[in-house]
């Protein structure tokens, strides 16, 4: 069965989109740690980030630099941290949170956030990608 | 002054080495979230991991797939985490962290392990490099 990620790249499920290309997709997460949390997601369906093949990985990578620094402006946060998890969905991402401290790095605060809020954080990030992309 | 990760890829510290090339070096981490936890930073000092250079970024990340194919060999983890964190070291670097669930994603779990145990993972990861690279 597909993944969830696949079904919103297929756009089977509607997603707040920052960012496409031929190997990858980003968009909110769904449960928002801090606003403005993001993923980068391969498009190829595997489970684990070691298993993607390099070409596709490296985009993901390259993509989330740019993403993070206009993560950084949209949020004024000090820190953008990263992690890879993989206990939940076996379609693997990267997450991308805007971070004040340490203890932004908890799952456990991961809350929806209104209709209104998500599209004005996705407008902020889009934003403010053209100079990130031109750094 | 130069940060502690300048110091160790400059030889003034010791580290338990188990990569290195022009661009990174991977070491592992002095505090041990669980056993095989890895640190990979590239040899340039910066601060935010997406100021990092593409071609040295890529890099670390080009090898950090390798690494963890080879810390779950040497573990026999069902996963390995990624993160990147921050608030400590002004020099980015990436934890690879060996998994049994989501718990294990808790930098307050780490801990100094004895010289044995750090020499003995250390032998294990680089004895599964080989067969990780060729994938």
């Amino acid at each position: 069965m597909a993944s969830v990620f696949t079904k919103i790249i297929q756009g089977e499920l509607p997603s707040y989109k920052l960012m496409e290309d031929k190997h990858s997709i980003a968009i909110l997460a769904l449960d928002q740690v801090t606003l403005g949390h993001t993923l980068v997601i391969p498009k190829i369906e595997v489970d684990h980030w070691f298993d993607v093949p390099t070409e596709a990985f490296l985009q993901v990578q390259r993509n989330s630099q740019i993403l993070a620094r206009a993560l950084q402006k949209a949020t004024q946060c000090p820190r953008v941290m990263t992690a890879t998890v993989g206990f939940e969905v076996p379609h693997c991402h990267l997450h991308l949170i805007p971070a004040w401290s340490m203890a932004d790095l908890n799952f456990a605060r991961g809350v929806r956030r209104t209709p209104e809020e998500m599209k004005s954080i996705q407008e902020r990030i889009i934003g403010h990608l053209h100079e990130a992309v031109s750094k």
